[in-house]
């Protein structure tokens, strides 16, 4: 029978697929644009240009404390719109489906797209489910791609300066660090709890409080790859000031037992923003005031003494240069 | 060392994965979009709304008579937006790799997605990659996602209405027995060779000649499919003409061998249109002057007289109903 779980019939563009479509997907994503079942959806935008992002999510396992990879799908590709300086508005979901998997499991992964798209305010408008043989993938993954659009609100980011100052949205390394703990079993004393969210409101809160230049979130390859990436790109040196960034104690034991650095750790719901000197009190009053920003902390500034490079001034007092990530880390973890 | 293959580490989010990009991506996919590397792509679209579209490859062999996974990851977003009366105009392009893959397979596919992209007129204009481990994919998965506008040559289709006439712009079936005979090792007298083609162009040549008022590209589910879709959506009755309809004696053979339903089996370079009824003559001229509609056909039409039926006049004389695929048929064909 297979009636629980998926079969190949259900990639094969007949009638499995359309039932898979009609009962289990549709209830969950209801969309206007999804509707009518056609070859794309079609959208309505407004002048001024749009931002365009893709993302797929291979994250094991795919339920994890915090969040599961529907989640993750959302607040991604949410996350790379609002970074861009968009408000995010649309997104597609692409799902390559192992043979075999519960559609129990299917249910709950669409249930979370849902219940995040709806708290970030994006609608799944246009999606596809492909089926693949037992053993050729590993349950399931996910592609999200996603427009944002600009207006009144959202306009595009003038790019960083020297003197800016950076602020961290929140602690560090939570989200790869619970992953990794979930993966291989680690008996932890306290709470390791991933920080996936959607971040288009904490950012719409600290624009609306104060000139941002630049943004990006923090995930593969975590805050070191983000500032470096900023220093390359920029010809701008970055500082950190190593007592103002935050990272919880369970984080910070598990990376300690991990061997790895904090600062190379994927991160979910952290962004890394360049702001106006004299607007930074202000937007970190907003991020703080906000639910995913409470941890949020002024944690160092661009300089044009060292470009390109990114130097963490350390709590005992010395400096150190901080690289992005060589070779893998954490594998899997998004 | 592992230089001439993806490891975990190309997905990781640092410099390995930066490599990537820019030693294997981008000189291939060169585009002012993607160059920044950010988060998302930053594009211009006009006013008028945009079709919106995702779809994820997963064919099985990767490499089949005709084409690649990467011409037919472009070829199939920009079939599904030009059927929607779009103009293609941006893809992203989200890989999943797994471990071990030669990079030389990785090239040859970008080399395939950049030349497919080329022809059809679009851009890549944001990606993401992605690494599993040895055994938790199928060598390499690709999602794209693609955005088409609407514009004076480009407007959007009014729907289907009895009277009009069915255009099928090719032969039938080419692509899913092509690639099902490579994944069997079939020994075949005659070549088969999938279709897989971008038809933008051939759209916007038909398009010019007369009204077409609905389309659909017959992938997954084959052309059946696509007419009880059209049949079931606006509560008309199709009818072909079965001898109206082209098919090549290799592909008739090796259906016949697997005991398949030609109706039923994927294309990857046809399309189904109505078309309006004192416009047929022309608009099947301008598709047979376009190299990918030679063997354009006028098939057939919809009618009121049996609502939601597709209807099947046999070479002897006969009439049969032809149904929507049920279970699986040729699975991984794209």
């Amino acid at each position: 029978m297979g009636g629980d779980m998926i079969t190949l019939a259900h990639g094969g563009g007949g009638i499995a697929s359309r039932r898979l479509l009609r009962e289990h997907l549709l209830p969950r994503l209801d969309s206007e644009a999804l509707r009518p079942l056609g070859d794309s959806a079609l959208v309505d935008v407004p002048p001024g240009g749009i931002a365009l992002t893709t993302d797929s999510y291979v994250v094991r396992p795919w339920r994890f404390p915090g969040g599961d990879i529907g989640r993750l799908a959302v607040c991604g590709t949410v996350n790379d719109l609002a970074v861009m300086g968009a408000r995010p508005l649309y997104l597609t979901l692409g799902l390559i489906l192992e043979e075999g998997l519960p559609l129990a499991d299917l249910d709950a992964v669409i249930a979370s797209v849902a219940e995040t798209a709806r708290e970030a305010g994006v609608e799944v408008v246009a999606g596809d489910t492909k089926v693949v043989n037992r053993g050729d993938a590993d349950g399931l993954y996910i592609n999200t791609s996603g427009i944002g659009v600009f207006d009144d609100a959202h306009v595009r980011l003038p790019g960083p300066r020297a003197g800016d100052r950076l602020l961290v949205t929140g602690a560090l390394g939570d989200h790869g660090l619970a992953v990794m703990a979930a993966r291989e079993g680690l008996p932890l004393k306290s709470a390791l709890v991933s920080d996936c969210a959607p971040l288009n409101g904490l950012v719409e809160a600290m624009r609306g409080a104060g000139e941002i230049t630049w943004m990006r979130d923090c995930t593969r390859g975590g805050l070191a790859s983000a500032a470096n990436e900023l220093a390359a790109d920029h010809g701008l040196g970055v500082r950190f000031i190593e007592e103002d960034l935050v990272v919880h104690d369970a984080a910070a034991a598990v990376a300690e037992l991990l061997g790895l650095d904090i600062l190379h750790v994927a991160n979910e719901g952290v962004i890394l923003a360049a702001v106006a000197e004299g607007d930074a009190g202000r937007v970190l009053g907003a991020a703080r005031a906000h639910a995913y920003g409470r941890e949020a902390s002024l944690a160092g500034g661009l300089t044009k003494s060292h470009p390109r490079r990114v130097v963490l001034e350390t709590v005992i007092g010395g400096e150190r240069i901080v690289d992005m990530l060589t070779g893998e880390q954490l594998p899997r973890i998004c």
